[in-house]
């Protein structure tokens, strides 16, 4: 969600009772600041006295420069740093470290994964305090190979279990754009989960000039309307992204011509064409990426991000009991 | 399951309270009457006054001949004719109307298939009893493109209400292993699943010679062990399935090398050449496929179908009172 979620959408989500995220950027600073201005117009946020931050952070760690982002962490504390897609996986441990020593080990952090193997790995080394287990429904960037949450959480949870890890929350993402796919993800074990497509329909988000929110609402069929490719790191030149991930996004007009056979040279071409005009397209018939998980076609409406959250917490507890009701 | 799920296994679910199913063969009759002695030793199935045998059938209709199947179906009037790979999709209209011909309209007809646009067609043309949501994180055959049953099931479900489609049940199938996948996919909206690769696992499977049940018991991290691809339906000469299918199936030899940029026409002399020995490997270093699903990771050891049964449905109440009982 970089550049998408900034300091008002994490604000309002936290403010219902979730807990927002800015999306990685280095010029974090006045993304908190704008958080801060928001929440501590909120009397029960205003006396709060955690020694953290009531937002989190995330970084994709393999482009993000780390001696830019800790003074800052150090400063606000957030309650949670999020790390994504190192380059080796050795990295997230010298991070979780220079993270705790600039925040007294105050924010916790969560790391996001799609393998069991990798998150025993690293719960020995970077000991993170939440696991982030993304599905391959997770729109945006994730890993090339793995399964969805529904297979992947429940195993984690076994695994980590059995490795003594069992003090350690999933928090499942990828696919989850209601109150169904919610307490779905409890029932699998999860003890929490991360949406955001969802958000991509929020009044909060920044989000591109043009036809962006309209393919997002306009998705349907989400397995069918979005496709999981590397095609899309490479539309505006070589993918700067390591090796092992691609991302969930539209089927476009690009998509559809890589499938034809046309060459990545030529998809740039067109695409430097195509986004040389006033407004870049992002439709269905555009050529520059729209990434969406596939829980897209559950996405109908813009809400505030309060309502969201109000809304999905409320369906969840309903569900669950129906269900239980019902068997 | 063809030529996997026979008479033995669809028995012992049925009798254990699940529907038990006969993967596709055109040689059903004697896989009937094997079903027909075991289910006949229950007293309360002897007794059964139902117009339908309590057995499923499933059929790849691409590659079956109606003609042959037909009078066997009109006979023993399964309780449920499962479709699945249809060339065109108004194939299944075609079966559907010879089906219930022949079974006077008693047999249910299920319909397997990924994509939230197709289910709603079919619905109006072949009218199916039950929609079989089928996720990417399923075993063996399915779609080439699609989201898992996280976000199908919800979409599926929500769009069936609103075309007037509510009252057809959808059944949910791909990665569920456990009790835990139950809960979540009746939390998502299906009102039964499908479970396929637990029961690879069961006393009752017909399974290959070999090490096939080894490299099912083994197998860890299940999206990174098994992954979709339609490479592996290439290994012994030309694919025979329409488009718009691949499989999931173990990561295993054949699969590295085709990554590595093998020759199709190589990978097929050196799957002969393994194959000609004594005993096909089924392993991760062999080079015959493993179907199986992304939920592999969940399934460690042999029990007895019934037992299977009785322990997922047990556990998938006990989750959901549990997670109920946590919110």
């Amino acid at each position: 969600m970089e550049g998408f979620a900034g300091g008002a959408l994490a604000a309002e989500v936290s403010l219902a009772g979730g807990l927002g995220f800015i999306g990685g950027t280095t010029d974090l600073a006045p993304e908190l600041e704008l958080a801060a201005s928001i929440i501590s117009k909120d009397v029960s946020f205003a006396q709060h006295t955690e020694k953290t931050f009531p937002i989190g952070v995330g970084f994709l760690t393999f482009i993000t420069d780390i001696e830019k982002v800790l003074p800052v962490l150090g400063k606000w504390k957030p309650k949670v740093v999020w790390l994504f897609a190192a380059k080796e996986v050795r990295d997230y441990q010298t991070w979780a470290e220079r993270i705790r020593e600039v925040t007294n080990g105050e924010s916790q952090i969560w790391l996001q994964l799609g393998s069991v193997a990798v998150a025993l790995e690293v719960l020995k080394t970077a000991r993170p305090d939440v696991i982030v287990a993304q599905g391959s429904d997770a729109g945006g960037h994730g890993f090339d190979r793995g399964a969805g949450i529904i297979s992947l959480t429940p195993e984690m949870r076994d695994n980590m279990n059995d490795s003594g890890f069992e003090n350690v929350p999933i928090v499942a993402a990828g696919g989850i754009a209601d109150g169904r796919g919610v307490a779905a993800a409890l029932t699998l074990g999860a003890e929490g989960v991360v949406m955001g497509t969802r958000f991509l329909a929020s009044e909060e988000i920044r989000i591109p000039d043009g036809n962006y929110r309209q393919a997002i609402l306009q998705g349907k069929d989400g397995g069918q309307y979005t496709v999981r490719s590397n095609i899309f790191d490479k539309l505006r030149g070589p993918s700067i992204w390591p090796t092992g991930y691609n991302g969930r996004a539209v089927v476009s007009t690009s998509y559809r011509e890589f499938l034809e056979g046309v060459s990545v040279e030529d998809l740039r071409k067109r695409t430097k064409e195509a986004e040389g005009g006033s407004k870049k397209d992002y439709g269905v018939q555009g050529r520059s990426a729209v990434w969406a998980g596939a829980g897209v076609g559950l996405v109908n409406k813009v809400q505030s991000a309060r309502e969201i959250v109000i809304e999905v917490r409320e369906s969840a507890v309903k569900i669950l009991e129906l269900v239980r009701s019902r068997i």
